[in-house]
């Protein structure tokens, strides 16, 4: 084929890994009606450290081997694949992402980035391409944070963000170690990796939002990751007997709560197109039909790809928040729980990205990505893309996630003619 | 003392009484800062059933008994300690309340009105009074519905409105029928009373409102008992990521819900002086701060003794709700728990216990009842009035309910004049 670097990965190949991969920690069914057309409706749980999480490292371990590469484990339990390059003194391309889930997640959720490196490097030996420059496949540990907190937790170490032994020593549900559980599946290695050899990072993930699907595009170049903001508030007024306490009389948290909960929608759609702001989490004391709410506690969730926006709407809230104080009566306490910087991605990245694309012969849009990523650590050190794929419905944290097998395959093409790119640019 | 017929009771022996009651069930202390002033920070739990419902039952009836009363327990536990009169062929006044508590509640709702009888009829008969009607004090079985519901089990069963057997394989939270459970405590008498020979009801009880506490007035002679709509309310949107889904895509059902808590209450405050509107319960799904709200449950208190305000917001709410689906594309489904119609008390009755408050030398204030009572039950068969004695507070169903002793023993005085006042009428 004249003139042409059109990628081909063995598709079925890949759909047995991430097939395979999906059973590890892979929950009963569950039947829920309306999305009986999807077919899935079993969930995956692979928290940190868990026996389902061990299972699916041993499964990635094992394919990495098969295809030639050197596996090290460093001392969080970040997995590395290296595939030596031609050359020697130039800068690693590292790509992956990771094996844990939520729980109750979907099954391409960061495994489709690890599993989708794979192939795409196996089929890039298999095809007998040189790469001038070493390519590093890398499963970061606990992305999801659904064990051990903070999330990011494997890039935040490796990019040096959070010390190691902090990271070891965070506790998860049970109390047991980050340490501890790595040991326990034997995840646990003996090496601090750094990022000094490191030139480019691009994962490959599901968007986990509807856009690509709702457009019907296969391909998202990420230009940005959203800031975070997660605010925790409590409105505290007086529980009382519905009945004998006349309206006046009232201080009623969840009336207050609920005029900063319509706030919120309402202001993010107003401040600009990509900021969202989501009462995600809220919780009525005491909960009985026939008692005033005496408290009310909030999680609160904003974000934004533009800094001045995501800050513009947490001010906002927060001061909504202290106004109710005056209008309720209420006693209110806002505690930011962290705020993240939006995170710019590499453009020479985005750019490569998307003439993989062109290679590949797939429709792409740029975009920005509103979940939180381990590339987003990676971009403050080392040039950094992404990948999306389209999500079915936008579902995901769920068993319910889904993308559709043509999509997976054809994120994995571009990956591969990505890495091709990347690792010959000299 | 010419001309006077002021009672008095004896306060330490009243006083000894409730404090001693108040010890069945007690939980452990807890500490409640706001309300250290209080000096009253343990809760009372006696569900029907308990062995605490039976201690406190063995010392009422003890007392009831110690006073000369013949004491009889009715097929569904109710007990009845009856004082005869001088004349027969004429209608019995009966007076008296529950002991049974909600979890964690407080001392004196229910317990007042029983220990308050008990004390009346025993000063009653110390100072010679001869009653010409019968006096019976009444303690009905399971007014809170902590343990088998309905609540007012016990005046339902006496009133007629709630068969036996539907109430004895009522079951609580641990699966025991209300029949095995009264055994076990020795409260499951062999006959079924009936009203034919009873002409009044008189019930003192706490207000748990705020009313004569903020207005200092010592004595409510209620009129009319509330009546109460209950509704259940699911809205349901979608799920979905809280950072990946744009504002205009989502379907979320804590923004819906949100309209219609606001709505609740300002309809209330507008539709009329004496209507309540409450969300007492919300429950969201699956309330993680990064996951839009797919579900939301609420249950709804709407209250008046104006049985049209009652209805006009019960429907308004109704509307509102079903509004939602248009407005915000959710799914919403709306139930009537149940609807209890206003109760007007007996014109009759109130007069009478105003007078025995000229007569006691305390104000007192008409006013209507906000919470439900088995004197609701009670007023559909007999002249049925309630005396209420002030709420500090307003607090009620909760650790935290007290009533100060002055309050609480002129309480007993009004209602040892209505009795002699009631039963003296021929």
């Amino acid at each position: 084929m004249a003139g042409s670097s059109r990628s081909y990965i063995n598709s079925r190949r890949l759909r047995e890994a991430l097939v395979e991969s999906g059973r590890f920690g892979r929950s009963p069914p569950v039947r829920v009606e309306r999305y009986e057309d999807l077919d899935l409706t079993k969930g995956v749980s692979r928290p940190t450290g868990s026996e389902a999480d061990k299972l699916v490292r041993d499964y990635a371990v094992k394919l990495m081997e098969d295809a030639g590469l050197e596996v090290r484990v460093d001392v969080v339990g970040n997995i590395f694949g290296r595939l030596e390059g031609a050359r020697t003194r130039v800068g690693t391309v590292m790509t992956g992402s990771h094996l844990d889930s939520v729980i109750n997640g979907g099954q391409f959720d960061g495994a489709l980035g690890v599993f989708g490196a794979i192939e795409a490097v196996r089929s890039l030996v298999e095809e007998g391409f040189v790469n001038e420059r070493p390519i590093e496949i890398v499963v970061f540990t606990g992305e999801e944070g659904s064990a051990f907190k903070p999330s990011l937790l494997g890039s935040s170490v490796l990019t040096g963000k959070l010390r190691v032994e902090e990271a070891l020593s965070a506790r998860n549900y049970e109390g047991v170690t980050l340490e501890e559980a790595l040991e326990r599946i034997g995840y646990k290695g003996d090496f601090v990796k750094g990022l000094d050899d490191v030139e480019y990072m691009v994962e490959l993930h599901v968007e986990q939002g509807p856009i690509l699907w709702k457009e019907r595009i296969p391909i998202g170049v990420v230009e940005n990751i959203t800031g975070i903001a997660w605010l925790a508030a409590t409105v505290e007024g007086e529980a009382n007997h519905a009945g004998t306490t006349p309206m006046t009389m009232r201080r009623d948290a969840l009336v207050a709560a609920a005029e900063v909960i319509t706030f919120v929608s309402k202001r993010a759609r107003e401040i600009g197109p990509t900021t969202v702001g989501t009462v995600g989490r809220l919780n009525v004391y005491p909960n009985g039909v026939n008692v005033i709410p005496g408290r009310v506690d909030m999680g609160i969730d904003i974000r934004d790809v533009v800094q001045e926006n995501m800050l513009k709407l947490k001010e906002e809230v927060e001061e909504a928040l202290k106004q109710l104080e005056i209008k309720y009566g209420v006693k209110v306490n806002v505690e930011t729980l962290f705020t993240h910087k939006p995170a710019p991605l590499s453009q020479e990245v985005v750019n490569t990205i998307e003439k993989a694309a062109i290679q590949v012969g797939v429709r792409a849009k740029r975009m920005n990505s509103g979940a939180g990523h381990d590339s987003q650590n990676m971009a403050e050190k080392v040039k950094t893309g992404m990948i999306f794929v389209p999500s079915v419905r936008g579902v995901s944290h769920s068993p319910l996630e889904w993308t559709d097998w043509n999509d997976v395959e054809r994120g994995v093409q571009v990956l591969k003619e990505t890495l091709k790119l990347l690792s010959s640019k000299l």
